[in-house]
């Protein structure tokens, strides 16, 4: 049974998400609709992508994934179908496909020809992006639905930490309901710098350090800071059950230093 | 498989919720349980009838609906299972059918006589609606479940625009979670009373206004405001990327007047 | 078909629970995941608790209960699965276990030992307990994928209500979302104490009195207090259509007396 799976800011409390299962479910019953998150800010196309990236691995090879982030049709701003790493994507190639497929390269690429039943042209996860997602799920192929693009150019739009011979700059990118702050420094770019020497993490107004990295939270007692590579592989600044946003004013796009010696 | 979609104020931090689907499955494996929306503002039948209005049609015919919302049982509150529109939809009729139903008319009705397997008489979503829901999921009929009502009387309950030679005067009748300002002002009456004429649409104190309709939120710059008929034919005041309620003062119940000329 | 369920503290703005999810339809396809609440408080095993208790005998026996609360392995929080009325339940020994089977008495308990596919430790929900749950969900042993214990003691760790001859001393232990506040004191006890005579429910300033009991909220006037068993035979205070917990300040761990005359 394939699965398509739901990255929107649509909500929970309007009729808009049910609306696009519904219409899921009316074209094609054996399927299971799939939430990843509902409750991207709207139009927060980087928030979508950071979140899609970090769990579409997680599904099923041939899994099928609707995105509903400011999707209204515009030139310059189409609907495409995407297969990447052996899975489907759907949107609206308005900078979220960039953003992420940072480092994953595309297979294969269309712009989406159906035509709309509807004469409504606000609702493109319902009238374009669920045909489309059954029509993949049933086992169709790209190119019934689309026309494909050669010249998709993922443009590099993530902020990148920038890397020195002793030195480590980045930046918070995300800040989850645990109050963890998620930075945009990857593991294999902070072993690459540092080279088996000791470190300091600065951050705020940099009397807040952390000298070593931890594997779990629970290696420091509750209330203490702490640095660890997540399940993501990226740099993260924690409490051990607190939150590290709050306490240490680690808010989204906050500076994070680190000094090799 | 059989879909059985919930509509209710049980909220999803509770274990409500949880008992219900739980209850349902114990009674029917192969079946869908999809939630609607279970963030109904608590007894709110209004906004629960006016989400299950815009998408139900948008599920397979045979879906069936459970309501659970100000549903416990009293004397004039009882609980029905309605036929329209070939889905079946299951709760108690406490005015939330009529409101509903404002402009369909139901098949069948039955008042439903499941007796009760539990002494608690405050939980009928758990103890009388899934049992009745997973009842007609199995393909069962109404009359076992419940004694069929004839006098049903769909009570025009809505509260509907008022059309006049020149002008309509309306109100906003729901605010979804973007800030779009969604009115009981319908594309068909505005049609009817415009017959090509321009127009103004005035709202908060009157030195708002739009003087024309767009057909998508980017078909005005981003901040700007318009003015466009939904999905669901019904005409909502938004702002492109912006809280239009709170930018306009577009609450609830204010007031939406269009002059023709 | 398999039912896993999910109780968790993950939240649904993030992408940790679409990997949970996605990890299980990885390993399993034929599964129905269900979520009972993944809004539970950061680290609160009481309310995880409390919530699981009340609604998994309403699943089918056999279904699976993930619990992802505090779930950090560490020395002496062992990840465990245990056996229970037929039904499943994997999670850690943090202390949820005992105030889960309160009142019940636990089959079988293993302690998992199921290597990890992982470096990241902080994440078992995705990494150790998908794969016990779908390896339960495949019919397979308890025995495969841990050690039995023992020597597991269920301690006495819920705060029970103090019975007297002519009185009862209990506490709010849940606010639900509509502001019920619901306590710790069992309809059982209640009557073996009262043995039909009259009482008082006393809470607040003890000028707040209630001297009946409800069986359901529409017993008293919209906006009236009242008291009844609810569906888990616990005490609550209620107002029909209100929100007792602000309106009368049952917040959590408030006291209640009954006293009987």
């Amino acid at each position: 049974m394939a699965i398509i799976t739901l990255t929107t800011d649509l909500g929970i409390t309007d009729s808009y998400l049910a609306s696009v299962k519904g219409a899921i479910y009316s074209q094609l019953k054996e399927v299971k609709v799939i939430d990843i998150s509902n409750h991207i800010d709207p139009f927060n196309i980087q928030q979508a992508a950071y979140i899609l990236r970090n769990c579409f691995k997680d599904f099923p090879s041939g899994t099928i994934h609707l995105i509903s982030v400011d999707d209204e049709l515009a030139i310059n701003k189409e609907h495409i179908a995407v297969k990447a790493n052996n899975h489907y994507f759907i949107g609206a190639d308005n900078g979220f496909f960039s953003l992420l497929f940072n480092d994953l390269k595309p297979e294969k690429i269309v712009k989406l020809n159906i035509s709309l039943t509807t004469n409504c042209m606000t609702f493109a996860a319902k009238n374009i992006f669920a045909p489309a997602a059954c029509h993949l799920a049933r086992g169709g192929t790209m190119e019934i639905i689309g026309t494909p693009i050669d010249d998709f150019e993922v443009k590099k739009m993530e902020l990148k930490a920038v890397l020195q011979k002793d030195m480590i700059r980045g930046s918070v990118i995300y800040v989850d309901h645990y109050g963890n702050a998620i930075t945009n420094i990857k593991k294999d770019e902070f072993e690459k710098v540092q080279k088996g020497r000791s470190f300091t993490i600065l951050f705020g107004r940099e009397d807040e350090m952390i000298t070593e990295l931890s594997t779990k939270y629970k290696d420091v007692s509750t209330a203490e800071k702490l640095a660890l590579f997540g399940e993501n592989n990226q740099l993260q600044i924690a409490i051990n059950k607190g939150q590290a946003s709050k306490l240490l004013g680690l808010k989204l796009h906050e500076i994070i230093r680190i000094e090799f010696k």
